[in-house]
């Protein structure tokens, strides 16, 4: 259930109420591929990072340690302990991004495990039913994510299979949630929203997806190499096409500016690899620009990462500590720079909402990405 | 300051007070090589997983960050915020066990770095002032840790030079905690008795050393390839030469076993890398032996490592998802493996206070030995 809480411009603020929890949007989801974040955080460490909503990957968990082990240890939740929500994409956009080998048909698709190689079948049907298994709060919707750039004819035909596969996702699901053995019953359904840069496909699309009446619709086939002002642009022809009572989710976004500039364009749900990634190469995010830990300027340097800071790393490390560390290859330097990362990102959004909730949004992000450059 | 509490056989029981507090002992020391535990483990973890001690390596902090760094950001307690007591090795066996090209003079070695291969050398008051600029509360005597096996010859010349190299550290440290920008004016320092499996050698060797009335002594050049019979019957052979009203520290050892063996001998101090490593490779400890993670029969086990321990992977994590963690090769499986493995190691010495406190340490041992065999 989406309660819209307030709207400033087109800048949403609203509750997602799940069997999980209310998750208060904007909000950013913090990615643990295989049911951990990489960094050695644990689901522990999220609690204390303001972490809402965990992401994991249906394809990495489908492979390992597959999803019928974590059915049989009670779903994701219990195996990673973790009582909020957690969302889970298809496993599409792996199958497409990760197996060399792989044949799209009408029924889905034919590919390889990245794993072991071995032949796996996955269409609308499968990916529900591993979603079912792993028992998400929020299970996405088994979509093509059509290469960039495409035709388009190429992108045409995509999309209107992606339209039959959703309708099939929406019929499996409602089977799964009726069967005596599912773990959660309510689990919720996220359609997304294809076409690549073709805004009138988008459109066409966003209107008969919307029409599904599904818990929430996300923007997919986006940050995949297009600028950023064309994503921008998509977003403000499209958003407007998906319904405003339900949570709108840009997949795989993004920079902090990414976010706020999506923010303003009707953008409740997002996530990113880049706040772990970037932590584990030492590139930490500050109010005043990214720093770089392994510059030699920081070798004596012991202030936090950034002052006032209150995530783990910042409460009691400094930079000159946190460099040594990252130059020895000690995984704690990884470790830190990762849950200050993740941290900056959960407070980002945090100062979002009051923005929103306040009517000041357009205010908060001027200044806020003007410190930031 | 050691103040004996009680003595069960040969066992004690103690304390030693530092400039950072009391350290109950018997003590396993957990090692942070560079100023962190490795596994992804901070200084805040340490807290919550019982330790005491803390021990780094001077010889790697040498290299990198630099003692010189270390003192200028305050020391090694400010550094890697941790203030409880530090001991600190001397460098002499990362010298004869790291560096391939070295040169034993009576002034000291001669090496290159194990890092960047720049020429090194380290005599006693190098060694004294690296230790003094890091700052630690109990810095370990310089000496020569000879190889395994060595002839009679080149043992007694080499304890020998490792007695007068001692008389040099005495002498330096005097001298530098007598100086105005010494960071910890009282640090301690420690002796090594050496002398290889030649149990004459190293008698002669332990009461010439206890003449020097220093803080503590060690017992090094053990379990370096003699059999552990061997390494006990040298423990029961020297300990008694060495003060009873002093820390014993049996540098390097060792398994669960070996240190309850060698508590029975009279030994308080203890450190070894092998919890922290065999974390790293997913073997854990447990009161009925040690556990491979990696293995099948553990993929539905929704057990915690050990039932009842109250670590932070314990308290929290089942089998199935830390050995699931390791397979997915994701950094948090080896962090909760050596969190449980240190709380296990550091639990054990509680329990021989314990039991050395009831004068029941002969039969608690027994038991213990027998449950893990
Ligand atoms: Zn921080
Ligand atoms: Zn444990």
């Amino acid at each position: 259930m989406y309660k819209l809480l307030n709207v400033d411009g087109r800048a949403k603020r609203a509750e997602v109420h799940t069997v999980h929890g209310v998750i208060q949007t904007p909000v950013f989801m913090n990615v643990g591929t295989a049911g951990a974040i990489k960094g050695a955080v644990s689901s522990m460490d999220l609690k204390e990072i303001k972490c809402q909503v965990e992401l994991s990957n249906t394809y990495h968990l489908h492979v390992r340690p597959g999803d019928d082990v974590i059915k049989k240890l009670g779903g994701l939740h219990k195996f990673m302990v973790w009582d909020r929500p957690i969302l889970t994409d298809s496993g599409g956009f792996q199958v497409f991004s990760l197996s060399g080998l792989r044949k799209i048909k009408e029924e889905g698709v034919y590919f390889s495990s990245h794993v072991d190689g071995r032949k796996i079948f996955m269409g609308p049907e499968e990916s529900m039913q591993i979603q079912s298994n792993i028992a998400s709060t929020i299970a996405m919707a088994f979509d093509e994510c059509a290469p960039y750039p495409a035709t388009r004819e190429y992108m045409q035909n995509s999309v209107d299979r992606t339209t039959r596969w959703l309708k099939r996702c929406k019929t499996e699901m409602n089977r799964l949630n009726s069967l005596e053995d599912t773990i959660n019953k309510k689990q919720m359904l996220f359609g997304i929203n294809q076409g690549g840069t073709y805004e009138d496909i988008r459109i066409e699309h966003a209107k008969v997806i919307s029409e599904l009446d599904l818990d929430g619709y996300a923007v997919g086939g986006l940050a995949v190499g297009e600028s950023h002002e064309e994503m921008y642009r998509i977003l403000e022809e499209v958003v407007p096409h998906l319904p405003q009572n339900k949570p709108t989710y840009l997949m795989g976004v993004g920079t902090p500016i990414n976010i706020l500039e999506s923010v303003e364009r009707g953008v409740d749900f997002f996530d990113c690899v880049y706040p772990a990634r970037n932590g584990r190469h030492g590139h930490v995010y500050t109010n005043f620009g990214k720093l770089n830990l392994w510059n030699a300027k920081f070798q004596l340097d012991d202030r936090p990462i950034e002052e006032g800071c209150q995530c783990p790393a910042c409460k009691h490390y400094s930079r000159a500590y946190i460099r040594h560390l990252l130059k020895a290859k000690e995984m704690l330097g990884m470790r830190l720079c990762v849950l200050h990362n993740l941290y900056f990102y959960n407070t980002l959004m945090e100062e979002i909402r009051e923005a929103i909730d306040k009517n000041e949004y357009q205010e908060y992000k001027n200044n806020k990405i003007e410190n930031m450059l």
